[in-house]
């Protein structure tokens, strides 16, 4: 593991998730930019202390020189955004697999290049887009895919949160002040913190490719440099279009990500507040109530195999990074060993990775440019 | 009343809304520019013969010559879009206070001349926006007022219906017929029907009046003439915006409008479907559910008056066309009388009016100049 | 009217539900025994000063003078429950049809006396136990018949209320006064203000009849005489049980009568608070939601028939009351003027008011003597 | 551990629950009574094959031999409830700690033996009724002792689930079929599987003990032996009382335990489905919505130290285990090494597995007898 050291919030998420389902042992890591903070995190995950590096580059030079049966399998990515793509690039040019937790990169031009590189080496690579890996996002996908819905005609994404709505950088609280800090956040705070992540289920769960943008952003907070909120219309292929609206500055909202799908023959709508439920609704029928659960027949088999409790057992937010964990982890397997595995445990690759990136590069630049509609590369 | 046959859902809506308070009674009406269907209405409501016109040129002008205490007090008009203006004309110029149904007028043209109209007669004249009227708008609109979230930031509205996902228009449904039809509807079907109520409903809460707006509409229904969508950005006064989506082809959806104001210091959530809930959510305190009742203290004095029951015993949509027609029945009053009565009864007027259709005609021009920013008329 | 001055609660309420749909009028009334109290509040109704009467007996008197086409056509009484069975009586022998708040009498003998007359008279009798009358009990109560949940096991009724968690009897409140007074109120406080809505959902929504209790009375604030909660265990006709758990000291909660019915097949869940809403729960299938609505194609024409409004635009508790109002006055034209009308147009009636009052006595007996089973006088 | 094999439900929640805090490794087991199947999971855990036992008897011997710092250091027992006493009485003779699912024994003479048996030994020991591990009912407990609620009243205890609502123990389902078992579930299934939980519940949030129940055992499904519905009336301490109603044949219902508390100041509601909510109800204040969160200040710190995420990113039953095991492990940790812990990080343990089964006693006896007040021992 690269970053996440015991003052960090998503590194321990990541291995709590990974090591959920009993696939994974984390074995080694570079915790932080300072050996004695790596060192220490280490020890408390009880690592030997000859695999806690004290950077990155070491871990992937020391770690490529150990026996096939002791060496790390691959490497997983969770430094803030401009820390991305360096030991991405490394570890893939070292021939490790990589999971990276999403934004993907810092700049669309590494986005590019990391993006030519994994399909240059074929290494197995993801990020870590979490919703995309809640059963009932599958379960939602499933159905469009299988036309339930009919075609497609709008989406509504929308994902409040409350905690930037002070100046909460200027306290001290880490997490706030990276995000609003462009030389470590990049260009867009608000919209690539979570803005991504909505965009991103827009198009996991349709199918669609968003194509162009028309967005505001806003920094409601005097003085903030970058984005805390942003709203912004979109165009989808096939007519399909659609509206994101995100912000940090919605005071009293959590992390309240909702995305609703309508196509001409019904519905879907998904809510992390209860995002074990999925609300499906067939016009002229009364709305269904689907929920997680593996003993809950009328579920597709993409949403069951995300699923490790029956229904009322509710899984979370660690589960979801634990279902890409196990999926990468099977990917990892073929790779290394040729193992088949159920092609429904997919998960967010590097396309879809390149495909954020391109997302913030386009809601930034249409909102410079006076909110006019701006391409998304693809 | 004009307007309102048996055949027609408003109208009805209306006349449960004026009686329930017992401060109201029908006394003649011209339900139906066809005689014989006015004839029938009005004697299935029990009016005597003589009461009932063939026109709404005949009730107003016979009605002048009655006595003052036989005559009708007031004119209320629920008659489709294109037959708002002239019977409210009429009936101002003979001096009746009018009270009318939106959106006020079919075209900016005429509620240019209705307003100019109103504001030389200074008869009574309000514009039946029904939400302004439920007992938690009331509420809101007075925490805004009180400074309990701070300075508005950021405004969501949403209004999403699945009624029209098919061609319903084709059917001979009468609702859909004539809502589609922009020679009886207008230049807009669903921003016109309901993202009026959606904008009315921003600037009612917040007070800021909306200065500008970047809208795309969408006719999604193949060989559909006028929108059945909306998206909309918007700018407010003192540098709040926020977003409209509205929609009659989101399946599965009944009539769910949500508006959420989010100030510096807390945001406010309401919602349709859950009317007599206002969600308050100070930043950093648990949300606060507030709901209705008259014996709940904490409550807002102008939430109380427009509230009959105590908490626990819903009212809804018709209780809200009665709380409007109660407070235009004061006016009337005072008009008349010079009874003068709490000055929190007030009611959405000709200016209220106005600014709905100089939305309407400010977001078509958007949406037709390629989404771009596009000022509204005040 | 008998009972409802203008300090009255209940009686506004009847008032408003009995003219909403423009079938009653109020033609005259004894609001209260204090004859200038009931002037009083006759003259803010409009209504002539002849028509306003100092007590019932007077008013049923001077009431049979009058012409057909003058006098009553029926009499409404809201007085508190001590009051209930004089001027029930007393119109009955006049040949008066009655409706009457419920609990119907105040004492079981006055139940049993009642019942008799009104089956000798054969003139129309309704309890307005308002709850049956919501169009989604409506349909519970029709789909419970067309065996849509198939043989019914299991009953669970919540009624919890908090306004009485202090003691409010002894602020001058007068809603808390009578009902914690035994000398107005009977025998029970929670249990026959509430527990009785919750015995008749029970019964009225499965169609069987509830045959023994088992009760725990409890008065839970100090020195308070009358129970202020109670739980009740009963069994039913064929094999059928359940619960009803009612409270007046439940802080936070307001009016929050809850049913669940289960059967072999599926269950069915309404609740107060979300009253235009009946889950439907099919064993083995997602939960679906049903919404009232005239539009809503998938209803029972139980449910239509007592529903003015389309989809997503609310009704309430005053919408109950009209209902109850509505369906009889049909039946007193039907008695009056022999027209037939829709038999799905019920109402609760003697049979259910005196099953009522039978309930509260045997809770009562069975908490007295030690919680044990009791039947239930039939 | 022992029991737990592949085709166990639980055993897999226990394992992912113990090592998610990476505080516990799995070391070795007695996954079935059946050496194959438990080779055969062992291997499938990744655990070397001598570490890998063909019964608990077996496992507790080789382990007490291994030295210090690689036996394993406590017991975990998942088995069906009539294998909870052998291992647990062996472990504990041998000097290993113990962690058990509920209920904690087959019969009230084992609980009576095991209960002594934990006393003199002075070894940890868990029993894990899961939900007083999740952070809301923390923070319920906490709320309720600092008076929040004032005296505690009344508590109603809901459980129903649907699961059951046919004769799935007849198709060859395990986890029906041993339930409906006698020989393997004991005296009750639905008090003995969930209403123990309910109880438990309502004890551990209240600090107060229930004393006597009086209950009604059914069992609806035709030829079912044991109970599958239960309602139980229970008195507490210190005058409060209240109702569980557990039911496993309610369709459509999941795993829905809900906890209310009343006091004479206050009010607290929890609920399964939407388990990291606590409602918090206040006699005249609006209900205020408590949710978890690690950044949520307004939280108790019972609450904050069992939740691992920012608000808004849910965790749920597996962490809810989690949290038993990390208390449990710091416990073992007391016992062990002398190291103090926070004293809020407590867990159920043997006196609340006695309680569970004493409860399940008293309940049976009370149905069996025909619904009387029965003693629960303590």
């Amino acid at each position: 593991m690269v970053g996440g050291s015991n003052e960090a919030f998503i590194g321990a998420v990541h291995r709590m998730g990974a090591t959920l389902d009993g696939q994974i042992d984390l074995v080694c890591g570079a915790f932080s930019s300072n050996p004695n903070k790596s060192k220490k995190t280490g020890a408390s995950l009880y690592l030997p202390d000859n695999r806690v590096y004290g950077s990155f580059s070491e871990m992937i030079e020391k770690e490529s020189g150990l026996p096939d049966d002791v060496r790390m399998d691959f490497v997983s990515i969770v430094t803030p955004n401009h820390m991305h793509y360096p030991p991405a690039t490394l570890a893939l040019d070292a021939g490790f697999p990589v999971i990276i937790d999403k934004p993907m990169t810092f700049t669309l031009e590494e986005a590019r290049l990391l993006r030519e590189k994994v399909r240059k080496t074929k290494l197995p690579f993801a990020v870590t887009y979490t919703y995309a890996a809640y059963p009932m996002i599958r379960q939602a996908h499933a159905m469009v895919r299988k036309g339930e819905i009919g075609k497609v005609r709008k989406v509504m994404v929308e994902y409040p949160q409350g905690w930037l709505t002070g100046k909460l950088e200027d306290t001290g609280q880490k997490q706030a002040a990276w995000r609003a800090d462009p030389d470590r956040a990049g260009i867009s705070n608000c919209f690539g913190d979570i803005g991504t992540h909505a965009a991103n289920m827009a198009e996991y769960i349709t199918g669609l490719e968003i194509t162009e943008v028309l967005a505001e952003l806003n920094a409601f907070v005097p003085t903030r440099v970058l984005d805390d909120d942003a709203n912004v219309l979109f165009h989808m292929e096939d007519g399909a279009n659609g509206v994101i609206s995100a912000s940090q500055v919605s005071p009293g909202e959590e992390n309240n990500l909702k995305c609703r799908v309508y196509g001409d023959k019904g519905g879907l709508e998904w809510n992390n507040t209860d995002h074990n439920t999925l609300l499906v609704k067939i016009h002229g029928q009364p709305v269904r109530i689907y929920r997680t659960g593996v003993d809950n027949g009328y579920l597709e088999e993409a949403a069951l195999i995300h699923t490790r409790t029956p229904s009322g057992h509710p899984e979370g937010y660690i589960e979801a990074f634990a279902n890409i964990y196990r999926n990468f982890a099977f990917e990892v397997r073929k790779y290394l060993f040729g193992e088949e595995y159920n092609e429904l445990m997919d998960f967010q690759g590097v396309d879809d990775g390149f495909k954020g990136i391109a997302m913030i590069a386009a809601v930034v630049e249409s909102s410079k440019n006076g909110n006019i509609w701006t391409k998304v590369e693809n």
